[in-house]
């Protein structure tokens, strides 16, 4: 009791710090998670130490990312992610083979050692669709062609990186690596995500007239909100990441009768949550361990290979659709955030890499989150020639 | 992140067993929260062992019952309850005086010793609003007499409470009664409700129109949720319940001109919210500690003294509205909830009590919070005529 009341302090000030930074970055006409991301930063243990990463703020800041992808599926249609499947087919694996491909030989170049070689490239793979999604649905452009490409791509990403993670750590381990068994993981990750979202999507467009009997203008949100949570679960015991279930289960339900109502439902859950991600995000850079010249030097070069390797791939995966378009989905793919934060983890408690790497890459898969949403708010405005932020209701989860 | 990843299925359950245990408790025309109380004590470890209590589990669970009390207090005007203040302020005295000396002589009939028989009963004390807070939201009457009665009088009861438990601890630790330092303990509680209460309200009541020109219609509910979170951490710097700083936030919050907005956007937080505070609590009770003769009879005997002195405390410091709405009062202020928690874990820690009387105490407390809300839903319905719950939009916390 006396510690949830003292974490009532914390809880209070991500929540203002948020509101803070998202409001100074508006102003400089930066989109609101890079100044809720860089608040974190300041008032996390490497500057002001006013907060600590915690299990509970880990679960709230994943709950905030839950909703904020489920938000995203909400304004998704499952035709229109499928019209442009082909695309978003090619970004998520050329994203993925290009990145892993020269991370694996910068990793080599450090110290000769195939297995930790890939295992660190895996950190270079997968993207994080919460940092990028944030930014597309802050701008109101969930629904322009590249967003589609991007977030079906993320998807393909998610598989890709969990089969990869799986062959990096059995031959680190020295393990066999069963053919066999990989792709029966394979299989059931895209099972999943198959299954539930065409017969999730074919059920919901059916029964969705049950809800409209609903006495209580709540219900449908508890009936979404249900199925959220438990395909975010879900997902993760398929291997995937949470959001994936997550933006499956948004997706389902903008079938619903009621999906304009439930997006304004959203609202204020992504207003009150959502913080928790992005400022978590920020709390999590160390500084203290990067203040070496060594260590500035590999980052700069982590950083700049993932960047650009992870532009290269969306690029080229998105060709088909314009040079223009093929740059916005190639950046859009960059953030790497917490999947690659996962791996360092990994490596770090299998005695992969030291210290510095783990803080390197960490850093990398943070600072790839700060760079992308400038670089991607300036490629959206320029080109529709809008100057301002997005309007209307849907163009600001920015505040939330 | 594993960690977390398996709490995501524990908050799924949570969910979906509050909105189950939610709608048969409606069948059989009971108020929401009993059945979802009664879901956590099935879902918890007692039973099931589906879900297990911990601290991201409680820290959501605090900020549900805190934005529960905010949104309760987003209903309540200032003046209307400095109207009922001299009800309020005798409910809340006579309410603390009856159970304390009640508690005291049964305590000490159990065991002659006055500093453990006072620690005892202050665990009869105080009163936890929240439970009857989502009883009177859940049927819409909130604006009723006695609605603003209870809520002014868990106030004071909350502020005497706590100064009868600074009195106990230090009676048992054998430290001396320091009467100066009471005085200014209470003085600052005191101060702290009175200042925030009627300072913050007459600013909002200037200052509401500045969130007028936000053109985000997400800023105001951005602005009162940081007062919320910020004076319900404050309230427990004061020593008091962080549910009456949410509480005050609520009623400054109520001065502004977007009220009636942010009651509606209040309602999903509460949906995804609530249910982790009342599942959490039924997910305390410790069935198997209570498995004996002796400690049944010890429960039955403490929760009808718990249910009786609070019953009559209530009714005759609310004599003055009519016996009918002394009665309502009094059913109102029963449940103990977290209050009686508290001090049975620091009589627990402190040596003052077996595992016995703890389990005892913590059973005696959640009793409370099952048994009155069913009473209080008979009570008001018959009052009014009114067979079915309350209907509108802010009537149903219930589902939330």
């Amino acid at each position: 009791m006396a510690h949830t009341t003292a974490m009532l302090l914390e809880v209070f000030i991500i929540f203002a710090a948020a509101q803070v930074g998202g409001a100074l970055a508006r102003g400089i006409r930066l989109p609101d998670v890079v100044g809720q991301i860089i608040a974190g930063c300041v008032v996390g243990p490497s500057l002001l130490g006013w907060i600590t990463p915690s299990e509970p703020l880990e679960v709230l800041s994943e709950i905030g990312v839950v909703l904020l992808l489920f938000a995203v599926g909400l304004e998704t249609r499952l035709e229109d992610v499928k019209r442009v499947g082909g695309s978003a087919f090619a970004v998520g694996v050329i994203g993925v083979v290009v990145p892993f491909v020269a991370g694996t030989f910068w990793a080599h170049s450090l110290e000769p050692n195939w297995p930790r070689s890939l295992f660190v490239a895996a950190a270079f793979v997968a993207t994080s669709a919460g940092i990028t999604a944030a930014v597309l649905k802050e701008m109101g452009v969930l629904r322009r062609t590249e967003s589609r490409v991007i977030l079906g791509a993320a998807v393909i990403d998610d598989i890709l990186a969990m089969l990869l993670l799986g062959v990096v750590v059995a031959i680190q381990a020295g393990g066999s690596l069963r053919i066999g068994r990989l792709l029966v993981v394979a299989g059931e990750a895209i099972g999943f995500v198959l299954v539930v979202g065409w017969l999730g999507t074919l059920m919901m467009r059916r029964g969705s007239k049950f809800l409209d009997r609903a006495r209580n203008p709540m219900s449908p949100l508890l009936v979404v909100l249900a199925l959220c949570l438990g395909l975010a679960w879900l997902a993760t015991r398929f291997g995937l990441a949470a959001i994936i279930g997550a933006f499956l289960a948004g997706m389902i339900a903008s079938e619903t009768r009621q999906h304009v109502q439930l997006e304004e439902q959203m609202q204020p859950l992504l207003t009150l949550l959502t913080p928790f991600f992005f400022v978590l995000t920020g709390a999590k850079v160390d500084l203290a361990k990067l203040a070496s010249r060594e260590a500035l030097w590999l980052l700069l070069i982590a950083t700049l290979l993932a960047l650009v390797t992870k532009l290269i791939g969306g690029w080229l995966g998105a060709l088909k659709l314009g040079p223009r378009s093929a740059l916005i989905v190639g950046v859009g793919m960059i953030p790497r955030g917490e999947v690659g934060i996962v791996v360092a983890a990994l490596g770090l408690s299998a005695g992969v890499f030291g210290d510095l790497l783990y803080a390197v890459i960490i850093a990398m898969s943070l600072l790839t989150s700060i760079i992308a949403p400038p670089l991607l708010a300036v490629l959206l405005k320029a080109g529709t020639g809008d100057k301002g932020p997005g309007t209307g209701h849907e163009a600001r989860v920015a505040d939330s």
